[in-house]
């Protein structure tokens, strides 16, 4: 490589810094881990839905998505995560389930 | 139990159904997982800002923050889950890592 540019952005992630770079490691296999796991959940509540459009059950359950908020809040504050995050957090994936139960609906 | 009211949501997690009943068994269990992992990543975010303060480092990275997403949207589409999502999903996570880091700001 010739000094062409500082290109500091490329650099941080190969480790001028080794903490930093420490630290972005994880970073980056957390968010793997996140989006496999998200994936798999997706998968299940596409299944959902096609289970309960088989079986002409409503698709939304309000008393449920409570229940789960409350439980959310609960693990969230035990593990010293924000309850409202993890709120906001669960209704920003409910949103996209939705998305896709719209998508399947019509297609269907 | 006396028949004062069908409660059909809050019957619906006691399996009236086994096969939602089971498919919800999963996503509760996926979710706690997700909130764990979420609380590890916030962790470490927040270290990277209380190091980079204390090193005097710029707090954002436009090129990391673009590598991030171009790497998610590899691995969702791997995954067989939205590459939109996933980038619409770490954005989310972003302003949540800003928010703390502001916070840490007008605490310090």
């Amino acid at each position: 490589m010739t000094e062409t540019a500082p290109a500091p952005d490329t650099a941080l992630d190969t480790a001028p810094n080794p903490v930093l770079a420490g630290y972005r490691a994880s970073i980056d296999n957390i968010d793997a881990a996140l989006i496999h796991i998200l994936a798999e959940r997706f998968r299940i509540t596409k299944a959902v839905g096609a289970y309960k459009a088989e079986h002409n059950l409503p698709a939304s359950d309000a008393g449920r998505e409570e229940r789960q908020i409350a439980r959310l809040r609960k693990l969230a504050a035990e593990a010293n995560l924000d309850p409202e995050f993890s709120e906001k957090f669960l209704r920003f994936i409910i949103q996209e389930v939705i998305r896709h139960h719209e998508q399947a609906q019509s297609k269907g």
